[in-house]
């Protein structure tokens, strides 16, 4: 793993490393993902999850479904295996037929985008994926494939400290921070989108002080996000997700930070459940709410928030916690994952290009023509 | 227990029976409360909660302090007990000094008043028992001081019944209705008030889908709630407190209707952590927010809700679950048992005198006068 970041994602020789965030905060345990069938279970069960972090799961997904086609039609041969610095290990390609190579990228590619719904960046990656996994012969394609996967990763890693860096400045001496979810490394490749302005004001010298809502019902609040700021040594307070609005009414907090799942064309957002009630919040209160995200997590094919795809999760997470019930038998849930956010509730939209105030329509389209660039 | 209502709390013969709230909706265990201290523990660790309910029980609490007395300074005697029908048994009360009587009646108030400081009702029962434990004699002391108790009691079932009827009829067919917290049966002398409202409309036979918060940190929405309403053959779908905002933002909620635990003279309503956003919500999309509480709720010898003071509780409350950690050793959390919402939030509160449109001091002040005829 790299130095200064979590260790979220890494890809070693045919196998994705993650760290498994449903065992966390109890347990820090690196899990080996060998088949595409184990990675897209991962992202569903949320054993990787943040927008940017399953993005770049799911091109490994890609990678090692390449991996494991070479490896059977070469029956015999130790197995193929890509390598960051060595590019293929395990021999030369020959006589791969190119064609059901490529019908095994676009399977895998299937695969991973039925995983989950919301998140742009997944369904970013995958069309990066499927854009540069061609090439006249099988190694070839094997080459540009495992180039745009390392690429994603290591591009994603730039534009989070890239977004720290722009929005940093935000973060004032003794400043009062709520964030909501993880949006940290254990989100992203490791730095983070909103938790990444931390970071870098924490780099900075400044202190400050931050509340993370628990995040019901899976409590990445609690259990990731109090766990990656601890670790840093930021001071980190908890709370219930319902409890913000006293901070908030009560000019105890100077600015909402969040993370974002999708982003439509005209600004809305899409983000972990309770994100809409927090920008409400702050537009009563008069309080700054900020949202972070790089050029992949918007998706300007789609004119609004409400064309956004919201994934409903299933009951139990609701009404079981740690294998208690905590309603009776029989009780129905309404689980949304994520809810949209106007646009015009938002302050401002970090990404690596810089701070965009009052993000609308024609300030995103110039962001397009930029990332287009 | 009486028909038609939930056994939350009664009395009988020196002992304070209630449904362990803190048990549901796994089990349903009747706890016999026998000594002041214990009805103490059980108010303090909420096994019976909700501002109506610790009223009476903090009245029984005074009356079993009482009994101890009289036994401990009558020894030989089979120990005295309040009856509700029979009057005191145990024998006459025969030279028991009044004075040290009327100290243990304030110690008990005393003990009482320190349980828990928001809920108004507790406070106002209080201060019932306190003018009503007087007398020329022991004995006359101690047939006031169970009348007393006795009313507080059998008056609270009245007023919800009436806060039922007054309210039903803003609960029309097909409508569907979000609460939050526990307003019902488990709240007060076993009826409720946002939920009897839903009761009544229920037992006039108009349908309607009720949406229970879960409301975090202990969970009364999703264990008593909606196992009250499901009981009584309601339809009700549980949720998380943070997943309000996106049915309240999607028209999908016609009503939110939650109780209060104190009320100020301007209308102010501090009521459940998690109330304050939804009164936001409903003010934004243009939802009306309603509040149904007894007179009993109202402190009108505080000027604004600023002034009424919120119970901060244990950090444990939120960073652990069923005895599992849910975040980092060493992070602190943030815990107010309530929240405050200005009165210019609330469409009307809902009282045993009837529905209070857009209340406020003037108005009020009207219900304090006829309150006190």
């Amino acid at each position: 793993m790299r130095q200064g970041i979590i260790p979220t994602i890494d890809y070693r020789k045919g196998r994705v490393l993650i760290i498994d965030q449903t065992l966390l905060p109890g347990e820090e345990k690196i899990l080996e993902l060998v088949s595409p069938v184990a990675v897209a279970e991962a992202i569903r069960s949320l054993r990787v999850r943040g927008a940017p972090a399953i993005g770049i799961a799911a091109a490994y997904g890609v990678l090692i479904a390449i991996e494991e086609h070479l490896t059977r039609v070469s029956a015999g041969t130790a197995g193929y295996r890509f390598d960051r610095e060595e590019g293929l290990v395990g021999g030369e390609i020959v006589g791969v037929d190119p064609g059901p190579l490529a019908e095994v990228v676009d399977e895998s590619i299937r695969m991973m985008s039925e995983t989950r719904p919301t998140a742009a960046n997944l369904f970013w990656a995958l069309d990066r994926m499927r854009e540069a996994a061609v090439g006249s012969d099988a190694a070839e394609l094997c080459r540009n494939a495992a180039g745009a996967a390392f690429r994603i990763h290591d591009d994603e890693l730039r534009l989070e400290r890239e977004i720290g860096e722009h929005g940093a400045p935000l973060v004032e001496e003794g400043c009062r921070i709520l964030t909501h979810c993880n949006a940290g490394g254990l989100a992203t490749a490791g730095y983070g989108t909103a938790l990444a302005i931390l970071y870098t004001a924490h780099r900075e010298g400044r202190r400050f002080r931050v509340f993370a809502d628990e995040t019901r019902p899976l409590l990445q609040g609690s259990r990731l996000t109090a766990w990656e700021l601890s670790r840093r040594g930021i001071d980190v307070t908890v709370l219930c997700d319902s409890a913000a609005a006293s901070l908030i009414s009560s000019e105890r907090i100077d600015m909402v930070l969040v993370g974002a799942d999708r982003i439509a064309a005209n600004g809305d957002v899409a983000n972990k459940i309770g994100t809409l009630p927090l920008a409400v919040l702050c537009e009563k209160f008069a309080v700054p709410f900020y949202v972070a995200a790089p050029w992949s997590t918007f998706d300007t094919s789609l004119q609004s928030g409400a064309m956004i795809p919201i994934e409903e999760r299933p009951a139990d997470e609701v009404t079981r916690f740690a294998g208690v019930r905590t309603a009776h038998e029989g009780i129905g849930a309404y689980n949304p994952a994520f809810d949209r956010t106007p646009a015009g509730l938002i302050t401002a939209i970090i990404t690596e290009f810089g701070v965009i105030e009052r993000p609308d329509g024609g300030k995103i389209a110039c962001l397009s023509d930029r990332a287009r660039r």
